[in-house]
């Protein structure tokens, strides 16, 4: 490596800039694009990415690394005026680590770097601010003792505790000079005896340690685990930024904050954010103490709140998007230290995005872009019934939206255990740290008694999508019985209670819910989107409820109508089990005759929702040992009222038994071998459409046989579908051409879509089946394998999620490209969960899908997601 | 259809010839030649299989061909003499079935037809041989009734029993001309009766229904069943040949006949066959009457063996192979009926091909071709121990060779039955007939009471490689209580016997085999096969025995050595389970540590009987369930030796319960979550190797990973391998390089090939789960489907025994392209069933493997078929 590894920022100018987040990271590409707008930033360096991604694998420095880090040095030291180490006038950095995508706490950051117990007392003289210097050496202390050496927080904690207590103070700031200095002295002490070594003076071994430990962060179990969740891949390391410090600690004139131009909850367009007096650093996203809004800053230091908005238009100007900043006042002068692509809600990405439309800062096309589809996920599920009754027992801050109910944990271990025993969790604690990271993505929701907007649990919440209630300090928690009490009420783990994560109210019980309302500016910016996509978007769904909530949500028709789910109704389900019992092709046959009805209004229903768009129906697909009971006492029961031994049906039970009823008698093998079932069906089908048309209702019906391995199974799946169809339509006069298609979920189905497609109208390709044949994983054995896999870099992403383009895409690809081949007009759409994922979506656009299918309230996403496919924001293959 | 679709032979020139099968069947071809060849032949017509092909789809008789049957029939009664239909000297005509593949006794035959109650008078007048006539119709009326009509055969033989009564009659041949029309009256009125209709008298009635019932036999169940068994496929339908009679029954000095030019059953080169005097048509081959051996026809006729043995030179000179003929001599004159290739025994086969090549009648390319490979099979299973005691309880004729020792069945219901509940079968008759065919498919051996070495049992038998004793009478077979008895012992259904096939011997008990000795004419064509293959053909085995028996067989390496079949090894298995229930990582490692020594000595043993030659070893790739108990008691008994509650072993096992354990934990998703497992495997083999090495054998090894389906698993597996591979090299000064590959079974990997190459030396396709996978068929649940699909024309072949060339056969290609290109040097190889199976070695060949491994007794069956593909004998995708 003998290129540019260190980059220089500082006095107007920058050797990088905001393009080079992969090499600089997004803080250190950030700082030297504001450092070029003429941002008042602190002069530093940022040691580029490729050099954590050496180190990680080779345990040294580059060769040339140790040269560069020393000449930036040097010229930070001109720039600055001051020498690093100097006893009298020490030049002091931070070092803080940054990624090329954003990972919130996750990884290290030292402050203050280079004091030691001479300098520390030439900082204390030099500026004349003794408390200054101590409190600043006793954070150095805290933080390079954490950070680069692993000794425990909690004793520097229990430090402060003790110092605070001996001089009756009840914050930090009641510290004087002399209490910091004891403290300073006392963590020197814990920081020796945890480490058996004294603390380094030397700060160029201050320095090249504060690096390392920055360096090995990148692969700490958090971090690893933040990237996993995230599905952030591909990323060389993490950048570590050497920059001149600034002091937020100098006094009262000075302060430290984090500030979003616009409500990252709301979208509004308010400058927003939070600061604290006479702070450093990580003060404020810590929650330890509770911030002041920015609002209010001009009272503590006059003229600063007019700076940060001018900055706030100029950051939104040049980067056309939110900004999420860090800033610190040292004696009155302002200093940028971090400016960032704000995270928000996707209630506020969308007012976002369409209202700077409005105001001509991007164009439709950004707008578009600009907004995740994943986040629409928050606004389009339920609200809690305005009308129901509710107890509120304490309210916080409206951290993350959304309404959630659940059983209480208080710690991120229960709540991981109460998941895995599929209980709704709301996740209680003072406050979150990135060790809780696990904890927090199970729950419906997570409630705070500390912290602030910005504090770790709001910032991860929103993130997540996960409602949150932070800073609620009404109530109080007992961790150790593992109870909660808030207004005289106390519950205990496993009670239920609700978040309002829009209000920040808490209420005791569980509450009924109802679905979102969209705001004016979710339907415009749908409109945007519909306008520029090519694919369609499906539903799947199976009941007329769900067709009206997709087309509410702006569905085109149902891509997957599951026609079993149907079948497990309490009104049928003895009949479907007399039909699989059945001793002969005419009991089976009367059975059906019974259940034939019953199918025909469930399609009258569900044609009659979707007036006038297209309707794909999978016939039959499970095995149908499905449908019996499993255990000793159903089988009694079932038996009795069917009127048969129960050894008839113990014996069918273990006849149809499967040791892969995955690969096993189900989809269009159940048709083949029982062609009365799928005959029933297809019967049941026809003739609801025609029932339909006689009462003008338009529709357009699609038949689709599941499984289908070799062509000559839907030649002769065709022929009966064909025959059943004429038969009605010469009893009915019906009108409506009816397709006849397939799922492609089988390998062999697209190894030979040429020769299926002679017989095929249409494809939809079941992404779940194909994606479980294709890697032989089955969804039902697999997960802790994935989660291994992904763990430990042999997946990047759960293909059951995110359509694994290299595999099992590659088939997909195939079969369109061969069915087309035979049959210019093949239709062609995906129906596994993939069809509501943003990059599989972009993957079915780059392809040439007609339609994507999802659940109901995934339309909006993929409506969302098929826009960015078509204006190239997301290469699938990226 | 305007083309020609009736072909007329006779006078010595015929409108075909052997090479249009397609169109003229078998039979209809060979009529041409012989013809042409100046053979004497009854002449006639062909009317070609895409008149039946028509016919069964249009359910009428294509355009044209009305006139062409007319018109040739006019030509055929030119050159008879004689009129059709004339009541004085009629015409009469056989009309027989005659496919492109031979379907012995599949289809349906009318002799005589052309006779009625007028015209058998005037036959009787011109021959002045009454007997004939009224023999002639009585037979006509039968096979008539039967075949068009579908009036049971039975009903016939009662009377015909009863009319023997009434003359005192032992044999047909004791009945006299007034017997035989009595005979037919009766006849007639059977027909009659079953029927209710007269029975038709106009000839060309005759002949359209004869014709037609000819064409339905195609598609009647056994003949469909008798295909799917065969794997008989890509035929247009049975041609039907029309021909002049001639008479068997004429009187002494008339006979009809079936030969081989060459024994069938040991290859000897002696004319072989067997005739009957005074006798028509089918009487041989149904087995009623028990034949004379050829060799004494000249007592009867003289001067015929001569003529006969003419013919066999002539034919076999012409056909360059064995012929298998039908010959009827009238009074004194012969005709051929018949010729075609001769079916034989592996054995014969053999024997045959290398002779022929001495005789110089064929080269050594033709032998090998010749020869079909799964005939081998036969060859290479094992004999009864000549030394063991036995018990002979009969003695019949050796009609197809082979040791057999099975349960005593007496119905083919009953054999199948038996044989689904996988017990060994003996199918015990009087006589087999085509609606047996099902029950001889499942049986070990057929014992008959009736009929001789060209009866249906023996023809049937010696097709499908089953050893087979026929026509001992001895036994006497009690039906209706199933028994048999013999030399005074009585047996009943479920009792042992065992078969000499080969000696025509049938034993009490079972008997204790041994390993088959090779002929030298075996060795001579294996060593001709050797010359011309490209494949290399090697063996799965895991134990030394096994690699003994496969190189005695020429297996050129191990392409596949399982490891989990050491593990069920009762002195181990305890280990096994103590490593899976272990609570952690060093309970496993102890376990583990107590298995090493066993699978390196297993090794150990596996390289030294192997020396010098490839031995690939495949890691542990069943999930850990399978080696623990299930029943409640072998879990309490496993926790009691263990010494750990047996709530220990009953969690671990539902722990580890698995709905698709095919999709599931296994495989190198094992080796990764449980990497202790594979470094124990890997090291075991690398010490063995060393081990090997210090005792001077050349060891080849090769570590094969399974289920691989991403590169990055085999990246992570072969550090460890190479990692503890260098670890022994270290410890041990081991010498060998040792390759590290991957099986290539999950459609993911054949997909990916390219990657996965970059980190593999071999790729060894394990195409039985790759059909799992890419069909989406599990092994252990659809064979009943398998079977359905291959009844009703879905698929072919059952892919799990012949490669799906379309499907499965695309991702192997795919994959070696693929690989290969990443990396020209590595080793492909096969080591699924369809190593062993002809038809998929030739796809094998013809995608470039470097070899193909197979089952120790398929070896030799592989080393030819390699050859043969090599020669181009064989395409895949024919």
């Amino acid at each position: 490596m003998t290129e540019q590894l260190v980059f220089f920022f500082g006095e107007g100018k920058a050797d990088g800039d905001a393009k080079m987040k992969h090499t600089l990271g997004g803080k250190g590409a950030n700082l030297a694009e504001m450092t070029n707008l003429g941002i008042p930033v602190p002069p530093g360096f940022t040691i580029s990415t490729d050099c954590c991604g050496y180190v990680s694998k080779n345990k040294t420095w580059p060769k040339g690394l140790d040269k560069m880090v020393r000449t930036a040095l040097a010229r930070l030291e001109k720039v600055a005026g001051r020498k690093f180490g100097d006893a009298r006038d020490p030049l002091l950095v931070s070092v803080r680590s940054g990624a090329a995508s954003s990972m919130p706490g996750m990884m290290d950051t030292v402050l203050n770097l280079g004091l030691s117990p001479q300098s520390v007392k030439g900082l204390a003289k030099k500026t004349g601010n003794p408390r200054l210097a101590w409190d600043s050496y006793r954070r150095f202390v805290n933080m390079f003792g954490n950070v680069v050496c692993g000794v425990s927080h909690e004793l520097f904690e229990e430090a402060m505790a003790a110092v605070k207590a001996q001089h009756g103070a009840q914050k930090d700031l009641d510290l004087d000079a002399a209490a910091m200095e004891d403290l300073a002295k006392r963590y020197l002490k814990i920081f020796e005896k945890a480490t058996g070594e004294a603390f380094p003076s030397d700060p160029w071994e201050q320095l090249q340690r504060a690096i390392n430990a920055v360096f090995q962060s990148w692969d700490n179990e958090r971090a690893v685990t933040y990237r996993r969740l995230n599905k952030i891949t591909g990323l060389r390391g993490t950048a570590v930024n050497v920059q001149t410090m600034v002091f937020g600690n100098y006094g009262d004139t000075s302060a430290t904050g984090v500030c979003f131009t616009r409500d990252p909850s709301t979208g509004e367009n308010v400058f927003y954010g939070e600061f604290l007096p006479n702070a450093q650093g990580e003060d404020v996203v810590a929650g330890i103490r509770t911030p002041l809004p920015i609002a209010d800053i001009d009272k503590h230091i006059p003229g600063t709140y007019e700076k940060l908005i001018g900055i706030k238009h100029q950051l939104e100007e040049h980067y056309h998007d939110v900004q999420d900043i860090e800033f610190t006042v040292q004696e009155g002068e302002l200093f940028m230290l971090q400016t960032r692509t704000g995270k928000r809600t996707g209630k506020a990405a969308v007012r976002i995005a369409v209202e700077m439309v409005k105001e001509k800062l991007i164009s439709k096309k950004d707008a578009i872009r600009q907004v995740d589809p994943a986040a629409l996920d928050q606004l389009l599920h339920p609200d809690f019934d305005p009308h129901c009754e509710r107890k509120e027992i304490g309210k916080g801050l409206p951290a993350s939206p959304g309404a959630a109910s659940g059983r209480i944990y208080f710690s991120a271990e229960d709540a991981e255990a109460a998941a895995a025993r599929s209980e709704a969790v709301i996740l209680v604690r003072h406050e979150t740290s990135p060790e809780d990271i696990g904890g927090m993505h199970v729950s419906k929701g997570i409630l705070t008694s500390r912290g602030g907007m910005t504090s770790h649990a709001a910032v991860v919440a929103r993130g997540m999508g996960t409602c949150c209630v932070a800073g609620c300090g009404e109530i109080s928690i007992d961790d150790k019985n593992k109870t909660m009490t808030s207004r005289g009420i106390t519950l205990k783990e496993g009670d239920w209670i609700s978040l309002d994560g829009s209000l920040g109210k808490v209420y005791e019980g569980k509450l009924p819910t109802i679905d979102p309302q969209f705001s004016k500016e979710f339907e415009t910016l749908m409109g945007w989107a519909d306008e520029k996509r090519r694919l369609k978007v499906r539903t799947n769904a199976d009941t007329p409820k769900d067709c009206e909530v997709a087309r509410r949500f702006g569905a085109q028709g149902i891509g997957l109508c599951r026609t079993e789910h149907m079948f497990f109704d309490e009104a049928r389900i003895m009949a479907v089990r007399e039909m699989i019992v059945a001793a002969n092709k005419e009991q089976r046959r009367a059975a059906l005759d019974k259940l034939l009805p019953h199918q025909r209004s469930d399609f009258i229903g569900i044609f009659k929702a979707m007036d006038g768009l297209p309707v794909t129906i999978r016939l039959l697909d499970p095995p149908l040992h499905e449908f019996l009971p499993l255990t000793e006492e159903s089988q009694a029961e079932v038996a009795k009222s069917m009127g048969v031994k129960v050894d008839v049906i113990r014996r069918k039970v273990s006849e149809l038994h499967e040791i892969n009823p995955m690969l096993g008698h189900r989809g269009c093998r159940l048709g083949l071998t029982h062609p009365e079932i799928y005959e029933m069906q297809v019967r049941a089908i026809v003739e609801a459409v025609a029932a339909c048309e006689q009462e003008g209702v338009k529709v357009l019906p699609e038949i689709m046989h599941p499984l289908v391995a070799t062509r000559t199974e839907l030649t002769q799946l065709r022929a009966m579908t064909e025959r059943v169809i004429e038969e009605v339509r010469q009893e009915s006069g019906l009108k409506a051409d009816i397709l006849i298609g397939t799922m492609i979920e089988v390998p062999r189905a697209a190894l030979t879509a040429d020769e299926i497609a002679e017989e095929a109208d249409f494809f939809s390709f079941g992404t779940n089946d194909l994606t479980q044949m294709t890697f032989g994983f089955s969804r039902d054995d697999t997960g802790p394998i994935l989660i291994h896999y992904q763990t430990t870099g042999i997946l990047d992403v759960d293909p059951f999620a995110c359509l694994d383009v290299t595999g099992v895409g590659q088939l997909v690809r195939m079969a369109v490209e061969k069915g087309r081949k035979t049959r210019r007009s093949l239709k062609c759409g995906i129906c596994g969960e993939h069809g509501g994922d943003p990059k599989s979506i972009a993957f079915c656009n780059e392809v040439g899908l007609d339609y994507v299918s999802c659940s109901p309230y995934r339309v909006p996403i993929a409506r969302l997601a098929a826009a960015q496919a078509s204006l190239g924001q997301v290469t699938a293959t990226e």
